[in-house]
């Protein structure tokens, strides 16, 4: 009988939870609201319940070989703890892990939702006979996940692959994290956000003023579009972002020599937008990059990236493993 | 009978052969001048005459396991080839491995200088028993140097590691490497020269005007020795260098975060002028180094991490591999 994994992206503003088939593909999905301001149990019960049905729902046809979590924030991976989440305010210190575990009735693995990212692209994404690559998550905020021959590099906490807090500007403004000019506050949506009304305030899009105006919320996406529609302050927001973009990936390519990086997320999709600057910039800070055999590409996998590699987890998971009390 | 090794540090000033023993203690030693202006054939030539030398010296009393050699540039490692070198000019596409073996007669081990001083700091360093680390070698240029797991991680072109070109001001002061504010812009020897110079031409360090004009060279021991003696304008610079390289190390801690971060080459040696920038910069800057289980220290081993880290190549070599043609 063929085996199957549920996969969950446990997002700040949405839970998703899917069935993945072993040749990863999603063949059923659910998809609620993440309701963190009704507190952390509530999400954990709605997320527990979202995974018992879609396990129940299709363990007859097929042999369910586990459940696999994302969740936004940084893990004691030893412990399972959450010890730190931005989008999920409130969770610090929770033992998700053991949580979920004793609402499931079943061991979890539970990983940093970039992480996932990059254990899907390397699964059935781009990273496919690659090896390793990195991955960069572009979205309310930047997180990052690197594979290193095959296998996620958690380093020795767990924590690693926080490349949203590499640093791209001295005296940048200041980060969550606590430190300033982190990639996340001037690459993520939030960013773009934040650009977007300084030139509301100053008047110097008349376009994205009228789109405002006319009632569109101020999204990334909208940022976007007025941007392709010809707004030259939209699009010079697009080429700071390449700008950041590309100082942190110098820095990446020169010190990871990897064969790919990868950018996936929500603002990944503006693409056509910030990636030619972004791509001068790393030619010009990464004599490896222009040896001329690095690849950096858009995410093939886009939003799906995450739950394929929760999924990917207990599919890849050594059988024996999971008759082993941890 | 006892194995030992020849390790050599092929720096742009000096040239150094060593013969190491499988304790990793040097029980010989030959420091020649590199004289770069006569040319690459004529240093690879002396490097050559000093390894067959040493290593004849000792091959009755213990079995010779081979030669390593560390060099300063980036190595494209299939090949053998140096394919930038700045601090050996004219060395770029040389092809290094290849022209030493033909000189010495038997295979060699070729690695970049800064990973030496990772693996020689690793395995008789701070490193033992640790199992990752990051070196950063802080000379006349900044080198890195990544062990995981008891194994350099070269990357995929053999080129990994590169720290010193890791961005740290955005607009900063233009690098060799084509780019601008790297680490080694900011934090190497050249660095603390040339904020030296600045300071002297603004007349703000009448300590250190007065220490040249007495006759010594402007050298980064020398602002040392001046800051030392409580010349503010000089201790300024080496704050400077504190808060760039805690910049580098919060993004190299939130990336990889690996157990332990060594700092080694002549500029370390200032460690108590600009460690507490240093610590402060990484603990704002880094969540992760929060938690408090990171360790950033000042090398064990100094100035002889390189030369011990070549000598391991062939003493840690697997056997067989000595036998086969590569």
């Amino acid at each position: 009988m063929e085996r199957f994994a549920v996969g969950v992206d446990l997002g700040g503003t949405n839970l998703r939870v899917a069935a993945v088939s072993e040749a990863g593909k999603i063949f059923d999905k659910v998809a609620l609201a993440t309701r963190p301001e009704h507190g952390r149990e509530v999400v954990v019960r709605e997320l527990s319940e979202g995974v018992r049905q879609i396990a129940s729902k299709h363990s007859g046809e097929k042999i369910m070989a586990g459940i696999g979590i994302g969740v936004p924030g940084i893990i004691y991976l030893k412990t399972g703890l959450l010890r730190q989440s931005p989008n999920l305010p409130g969770w610090e210190n929770y033992p998700v892990r053991a949580e979920i575990e004793s609402l499931v009735g079943t061991q979890v693995f539970l990983e940093n939702d970039a992480n996932c990212a990059a254990l899907g692209e390397n699964w059935i994404g781009l990273g496919q006979g690659v090896g390793s690559l990195c991955m960069l998550t572009l979205g309310t905020g930047v997180g990052g996940g690197i594979v290193l021959e095959g296998k996620l590099w958690h380093g020795f906490l767990g924590m690693a692959g926080e490349l949203g807090h590499i640093v791209v500007a001295e005296n940048g403004v200041p980060c969550p994290c606590g430190g300033q000019g982190c990639l996340e506050t001037e690459a993520s949506a939030t960013a773009i956000i934040r650009y977007a009304k300084k030139i509301l305030a100053e008047k110097s899009s008349p376009a994205l003023e009228s789109a405002t105006r006319n009632g569109a919320a101020l999204t990334s996406k909208l940022v976007y579009d007025v941007a392709k529609a010809g707004d030259a302050a939209c699009c010079e927001i697009f080429h700071s972002v390449g700008k950041y973009l590309g100082i942190a990936l110098a820095g990446l390519v020169n010190a990871w020599n990897l064969p790919l990086y990868v950018l996936g997320g929500n603002v990944a999709a503006a693409w056509d937008l910030f990636a030619p600057r972004m791509m001068e910039e790393v030619y010009r800070r990464s004599f490896i990059f222009r040896e001329g055999q690095t690849r950096i590409e858009q995410s093939r996998l886009m939003g799906d990236a995450g739950i394929l590699g929760a999924a990917y987890l207990p599919l890849e998971a050594p059988r024996e493993s999971t008759q082993v009390q941890k």
